[in-house]
């Protein structure tokens, strides 16, 4: 979509007086209320985008096109979402660029698959695993209505059988027991690609790192990223009262070709 | 590159047994020289990556295809470059996807040019101001060697004379008084387009903050990331001693067109 | 009080199942009422502490003597207090102990005077400041029901016609712009005194440390804590998901004498 | 000592040009060499403080009192100190205030024991336990020097034979393995009473938490303290660059009657 005019179907972002936002798919016809008042959807098709609109109260929202930050916040969810601040550093480290072939599990609710789908098109590819039929279903709309579903293939397969694909650029596990998959991962995944990993607790991480220590992994790294936001008060500039403590820790690591001389670290 | 084997001109990652990284360049006939031995340029072309190679000290080193992070963190550099851990957020918040269009100032040692080239390509364009020459001619040098030259306009130009680009996606700027340069950047960027700004200094903020509140910006943030490293020990997990304190606050907003109705905040 | 058994007019803590405190002023014949039910007075007068009691629905809730750290949580507030984590940095960078005089404004809800008459005590003395009769009544009933009123010297005062004491060891302030109070600060500490304020917002803490300049300060300190609560499960330790995201800036310094060399800084 | 003038014995803080700090015992005759110049002690004995000195290079320093803080970051050590940021917070959380009697172990190289004797001065009394000889001859050196040997008994002996003392008020563990010494913990506790410990790593926390689940235990936290400091320019307000990334886990719980009806949390 070009910047110019909100179309029917596209997703809009309406950014409330109170910096509240919403990921709204123009539909002729439908209306979308908020407790600042209504607005009518055919208010927004064929309008330019940038601009502010009028609920039938008076209060004025914002009309974006959502960035990609904004998708990712706004995904319907039926799981717990890998954040944006995580996700970007895992675009980074996975090394996912334009044509890379990357292994996700499970899908989720979709956000990094989308994220992932975004970074790889047009010419790369995702393919993400799910078992749950409902994570699956949520997963591929939000990735339609995001336009990149021609990225992912969708997989419905307990990983616990292995992954289809071999010689994946990278492989990223946000499961329970990452560890149990271990065999399968370096089988999919090439010599020298990236794998990741995101877990909450510090019991799975020292699980997780112990069992790579029985596979072919190097330049293993834990980490996490905390998040501070400001109120932008030029007169008043100090952090928010309350901020997200936590989201998960990350691993990072490379594997390396099985027959490789040990690395005496 | 495909992951397979290494060529010569291709930049290969070597990581040590202390993991430490080093990007190096394949150039036949040369030698890389360590504090754990040589290493000849020869042993690694044409061979496979993701396995190690030994130094003439018998020090094994890991030879890996460097991930986008690893060219980040390795650039050569001759001014403070942007963090991964910031670049990552800035791609989601700037909402830099394949296709779109994005101004950059000042390009710096160009790393994060090089990464907004890798979102974009291959049909988006990365345009990039700078006005000292000899950091033009490092960031040219990093763009070309990690391929992505063609997705990247440099101009050397003062941001003061206005950008020459209209209605793009994105602006970023990452200059010591962005202040001064709002008019322009209003000029550049389409309505709805992501604004963005790196800034080292509180005072520098509220300055910031102070100037946008007189040009059209909307959904106002403010926010750093702070990024903690643990040891990767299983039995003895617990973050590293020394962290990075500050790297930077981050920015961001969105323009809108000028004409739109005040919201009320 | 000894730990032994709890007596009328004794303050204790009641940890309910879920972990959350309540302080309790011991008084026959009231009822403490939660909604896990009531607990009776006096089925805690005379009773051993360290002990669980049980709500008329059945309900244990832990019955503790409050250290510190509880009173300093829970003592009534009409205005925001400063955070334990703070006050236990400000005792130490104050130097408060046994035998200290220490001045400070305002006087607020009266958590950092009990926290500074606890840790000066038996001979020390604080002084502390405060325009406002509310805040005075609810700091004096505070000062009175953790026992330590003979630690304190209330005054109702404006700080802006100076300190009535002279040469203190340590002297803090807690007001909106400590800045306007400098010449009263150097006039009532004495030389190589402790100096300290707490400060919500970058600005603040940027003209504070501009007023500071133009005085006699040194080995000048700008800091702030973050603290971080962990679940405190064996199998599954992680953050909590939500955290405070800040509280204030922690200015220290030391006053010296007027008629110092300057230190070339 | 009161503030007035510096007399032999005493320890001052000299404060150098570049802010960085020295610990001195007073001795005439001495001279204390720094890259910055000779200072001879007998300069400064006698003399007011709160005033700066020249060195023979004609560089300035600061002399000061002592505060607490800088006590504890200057005390000889043979071991890792626990840190002022945690010291502060274990002060409030162990309610070591006026009188109380408190456990500690190991010793080590006696920061805590200072700030604990400090704090339950005059009529408390702190038992500090320590098996290693070269630790308790440097503990007990500091503690002399900082003048509260007082109130310090200092045990040779190891804790797995029990702690001497009963009834304590609060008791604290900065051992490798607090888990062994439970039992020994519980033995010299009061009902209601307040544990604490320190931990560097996350398995040691699990493992701790576990142990403490087989002991009356109750209203158990886990939390971690980071402190974050700025450059103190008024004109450039920002973190310092590199941080302390981590000291340690705190645990904190109260030890309750082992009679009691069980909690349910």
């Amino acid at each position: 979509m070009r910047l110019s005019r909100a179309q029917e179907n596209d997703r809009v972002l309406l950014v409330s007086p109170g910096n509240r936002r919403y990921l709204l798919l123009l539909r002729s016809g439908r209306r979308f209320h908020t407790n600042k008042g209504i607005i009518e959807h055919d208010a927004l098709i064929g309008q330019p985008l940038g601009r502010s609109v009028t609920t039938h109260l008076g209060h004025t929202f914002l009309v974006l096109r959502p960035s990609l930050h904004d998708l990712l916040m706004n995904v319907k969810r039926v799981s717990q979402i890998i954040y944006p601040k995580d996700i970007g550093l895992i675009l980074l480290k996975l090394d996912a660029v334009h044509g890379r072939r990357i292994i996700e599990a499970g899908t989720g609710s979709g956000a990094l698959t989308l994220a992932l789908a975004h970074a790889v098109r047009p010419e790369g590819m995702v393919y993400s695993y799910e078992v749950r039929e409902e994570m699956l279903r949520t997963a591929r709309r939000n990735l339609e209505e995001a336009g990149v579903e021609d990225s992912v293939t969708l997989h419905q397969r307990d990983i616990a059988e292995g992954f289809v694909e071999r010689d994946v650029d990278a492989l990223f596990l946000d499961v329970r027991e990452p560890w149990d998959y271990m065999e399968q991962t370096c089988q999919a995944l090439a010599d020298g690609g990236c794998f990741g990993a995101l877990l909450p607790t510090t019991n799975q991480v020292s699980i997780q790192l112990a069992a790579m220590a029985h596979h072919p992994f190097m330049a293993i790294e834990v980490l996490e990223l905390m998040l501070r936001q400001y109120k932008p008060v030029p007169q008043r500039l100090r952090p928010d009262d309350h901020m997200i403590g936590h989201t998960g820790y990350l691993i990072f690591a490379r594997k390396i070709a099985p027959s490789s001389d040990p690395i005496q670290e």
